[in-house]
């Protein structure tokens, strides 16, 4: 049986698909009794110059794509936002089954292509938006689906971190970054990346898939690694951590604890060895115990890899003439103040006038309810010296009072960098 | 929509089945939109006193299981081989679907069974015979379906990775045994776990979805880990290397080299550190790029896990008329022959006659073709001393003779240890 797709972006991703296509299309077809052919492909800039699939044409409207009724399945991953979402909901209107790998539309317009998706019974798949390769949103969505997920810890940015492998290797972040750009991890823009954006939005996806709760992008609470230096990582290396770009999904007495950090990691965690532009997802159902997926995040070949198996099942699909698994969640779920999260935290001061200070900043934090774990005190040039504490657990809000009260109280100490450890419930 | 189950088997894996019905069944109903009861129960014992989900009645005999009207779904979870592959047979002939945890039929009559799934348009599901809860057999033939796979490397049995992992902290191999069969981690008769069947059993079915090739377990080069010795694993940490039960499957020029033996891994390795009674599998595919899937391969809860996963697809299935993603071998592959097979070598030999013995024991080796790598001499008492030798890659064949020749021409030279470095390609 043969199905015609029509491509939406011939970016990297874009292209990683036609090269799956072509290059596996036999064995696909052995495998599946499926023959795909690209037969529309859109693209924004009628200029530039491209290798096209043979047969297929090119367009600069989408709408000509999805309006176009030979295409079966609308394969968008030209990423972006606003038009991707036109696409993707004109669609699904028009009946088409629709692939996607985009990570913003999926967070931000979940519900909206949901729905538009059940009204007009068409198949709606996103697995390569959270991952790349690395099977997830199906797993998650049918083998796993009888269990009540509690957690779930995972490094799904790979420019974050490649930068923070290259920092723990002694590079400082602006060389680490400069080096990720030019191995193509990073983007020319890099804030999405850099600031925790991408990975909430990922983040956003998949614990709506893993906890059946609808969530939205906004409820994340989300810090980037800008503010990190080299030495922090050097510093949590000699305490026994490995400090790695996380999310975390905690359900805690129900209420849903959603979080994008970076956070310091026991260096033998399993997620503490999962270095560079690789991602990584740790979950733990009630049934299954713990689970680890693992692999490549991005690139094209990839998350062409997760866009081909999509495109398979859709195929399926409409041959068989039902939908697949559509949206699975169940029910809003409450999202738990950042204020409440009780975790243990690393605090990196430089301190002026040093005697008096350890003494002064222990005693606040004291009086203000932080229990100190351990201390490290290095002595800097002219007379300065670097303090590092870290705390034992204990409630957000009371450390920022803690360290309100320590700005007012104790003078010569200024706090540089602030990580947590990742949560109790996750170790 | 409601659905009836009839259970085979209600040892520690049936009672997870009956146990996560019953916990999530509310949460799965929300999920989903399906219940599930359990309306029959076959048990081998009349005599055994047992806690029934409300409504289920006990049955003796399996044809009244199977041939009841009621019951939509048959799940098949008693193990064994004959009277399990009559019950899956019996079922699919009658049009039921059917989700097993069974490895030794689908690893011995995986054909037979398909083929009468297909012929009677019904539901064969088998994601529990293969690493307990890990998601595995779905994503490949799923998520992963595109891609060309060339190798598998895993630990697919707990009990005997259970063993090497005592075994590295220094507790002798029947010691580690008990303790193993005290967890309830190992059978009263553990031979199909210790000798490595069990593992090649699960090979043969992952490597036939992975490879998309039919294979037999016959096929599949099998080694137990009875040999070892705690001092083997002592040595190999010396040298830098975990010693770990493995699977491996490999494509290389047309031919699938399909293997199952304790082997040295790299430290480093990320299976290295895969221990107790957990599993892994890594994939190389050429899109996905290097996959690795984690989690608790045995126990009752984690296997339920794969069960009732299966059991909300087969009821899916069946709500829409049509069947899942059936058998997906499209060829029959040539096996390649173990005496091609290259790799490293680890042997450790027991010297009488000490002066001398090295020298000459290198010569024959040199003079069949084994390179020589690295060689650790530690004195034993009595005069006698342990020879290891780490060999460069070299064929199986090419190291068979090189062993024989040894046996002929050295005297006072005995081996008491051969163990394989993981291939070439798996690092």
């Amino acid at each position: 049986m043969k199905f015609k797709l029509g491509l939406c972006g011939l970016g990297t991703v874009g292209r990683g698909v036609v090269d799956m296509l072509t290059r596996n299309g036999r064995t696909i077809a052995e495998r599946t009794g499926l023959e795909f052919s690209v037969t529309r492909v859109l693209v924004r800039d009628p200029a530039k110059e491209r290798d096209l699939p043979p047969g297929a044409r090119l367009t600069f409207d989408y709408r000509e794509l999805i309006e176009d009724p030979e295409v079966d399945i609308v394969v968008e991953v030209m990423g972006g936002r606003d038009t991707a979402l036109e696409v993707i909901l004109g669609a699904l209107r028009g009946g088409k089954s629709v692939v996607t790998a985009n990570k913003e539309v999926m967070a931000s317009f979940g519900p909206e292509v949901f729905a538009a998706a059940r009204e007009h019974g068409a198949d709606l798949f996103f697995e390569a938006s959270v991952g790349g390769g690395i099977p997830l949103i199906r797993p998650l969505k049918q083998c796993l689906v009888g269990n009540e997920v509690s957690s779930l810890l995972g490094i799904l940015n790979g420019t974050s971190n490649y930068i923070l492998t290259r920092m723990a290797a002694g590079v400082e972040f602006s060389a680490a970054l400069r080096e990720a750009q030019q191995r193509g991890y990073a983007e020319a823009d890099p804030r999405a990346d850099l600031e925790g954006h991408d990975a909430a939005r990922k983040l956003a996806i998949l614990a709506a898939v893993a906890f059946g709760a609808r969530v939205k992008v906004q409820e994340v609470y989300t810090e980037g690694i800008g503010g990190l230096e080299a030495r922090d990582v050097e510093y949590a290396a000699r305490l026994g951590w490995a400090v790695k770009p996380l999310v975390m999904g905690d359900m805690l007495e129900g209420r849903l604890s959603l979080r994008v950090y970076p956070a310091l990691l026991p260096l033998s965690h399993p997620l503490a060895k999962v270095d560079g532009a690789f991602n990584a997802v740790l979950l733990e159902g009630d049934f299954v115990g713990r689970t680890l997926f693992y692999g490549q995040g991005a690139g094209g070949a990839p998350t062409a890899s997760a866009v081909v198996g999509d495109i398979i099942e859709a195929a399926r699909n409409r041959l068989n003439g039902h939908n697949g698994v559509g949206c699975t969640c169940r029910c809003e779920v409450q999202v738990a103040d950042m204020a409440e999260h009780v975790c243990q935290h690393y605090l990196r001061f430089v301190a002026r006038d040093v005697p008096g200070v350890l003494g002064r900043a222990a005693s606040v934090l004291g009086a203000c309810g932080v229990n100190i774990h351990s201390v490290l005190q290095t002595p800097l040039e002219r007379g300065e010296a670097e303090l590092v504490f870290v705390t034992h657990p204990v409630r957000e809000g009371s450390l920022r009072e803690a360290l309100a009260e320590l700005r007012r109280e104790v003078s010569g100490l200024t706090l540089r960098t602030h990580l947590r450890l990742a949560g109790v419930a996750e170790l």
